[in-house]
């Protein structure tokens, strides 16, 4: 049970098993946490439903945004652009433009209506190799310019920056993140494709863990 | 005309005078403009049409955003919060928290995904005793935090930061800028309603240049 004076945070969960991590953790830290799940025309829509399960399961509130970004050019919004395979060099085609720094606005947004200290975001060490918002360099300038536009000094938290996959699971694990209500793979079909780069790097993770995934992989 | 090699530009569009002025003066700095026009659940939905209207007349394209912010706390999303009347004194209660950011967020990601190599706001002095998102500090540190977060540079212009509404509409009238085509009221009603701060800065700035609005005032 938490006491009235715990702080508050919002944390982005998009149902994948960083971001759940995260719930874990800032919950573990003490935190009301306010979830921010996105409906923002992503063909995996299935994550949403998981989403909405951790934050249950983790005895969260949520709340949902609808977006649309009308311009597509991701293979996340866009059917006809190809999912990245396994490794990429590069930018992955998974790859939207700006997509955390408008999740993250939407949380300062959310942050200050319901004066929540803190947002908590899962970006880390393996997504910023190829997505220029999931950089060190990226979470720390925006930061300060939350400090410039914002009434409330709202604090910005990526506690798996530097993290691997495989550490991340561990973590998740100490914390017993209910990893069965996880969603990663980019498809969104009735079991994870395991071929896509999300699946490929989950997989991985808990593998070089020697440990099996609870979710079930299509054959 | 415009050649082909024009700059091209992604101008967030509210309808406003302000925005219009703006628009009008990157189409005469040459560059080809992609407006941006949000529906985010103001209860002024009349201003879109106006954007639309704007767009059209000025001769450039426009996306629209649709956008929910489900945690309110806004006049301008709330029936149940008055309106500010005239001067206010601090924050006034049409402040829809990070606004600014989250449309500054979605112009970066239109504007990386269209390889526009600008974005113009028309954030301004008078809007900023009250709105942070407004001061010349928060453009500053979101022009730098964009530098970190996106794949391709994009510049952020403010040109209208230091001016007076007066010396907006000033600039708006040697720029052709068609006002009556611009919708400024909170309210949304059949006319502007003339008592909503939106419509008192309005009226003084014409007043003040000895000029009449072109836009009808409820009597």
């Amino acid at each position: 049970m938490k006491s009235k004076k715990s702080p508050s945070a919002v944390v982005l969960l998009s149902g994948g098993l960083d971001s759940a991590t995260v719930l874990y953790w800032a919950k573990a830290q003490g935190f009301k946490c306010y979830c921010l799940i996105f409906d923002y025309g992503q063909l995996h829509k299935k994550e949403i439903i998981y989403a909405k399960k951790i934050a249950q399961a983790s005895g969260s509130n949520y709340q949902i945004v609808k977006i649309t970004f009308p311009w597509k050019g991701s293979a996340l919004l866009d059917k006809k652009i190809a999912l990245p395979k396994k490794i990429v060099k590069g930018v992955p085609s998974s790859y939207v433009a700006a997509r955390n720094i408008v999740f993250l606005s939407f949380a300062l947004s959310f942050a200050e209506t319901i004066k929540a200290q803190r947002i908590f975001i899962g970006a880390h060490a393996q997504d910023y190799s190829g997505y220029p918002d999931c950089r060190p360099e990226f979470i720390a300038a925006f930061r300060r310019m939350a400090q410039k536009g914002m009434l409330e000094k709202v604090e910005i938290s990526a506690p798996l920056l530097f993290k691997t996959k495989a550490q991340i699971i561990r973590l998740g694990q100490k914390l017993g993140v209910p990893f069965a209500l996880t969603w990663s793979c980019y498809r969104g079909g009735r079991y994870p494709c395991g071929k896509c780069d999300s699946c490929y790097y989950r997989a991985k993770g808990f593998k070089s863990l020697g440990l099996g995934d609870p979710l079930k992989i299509k054959k």
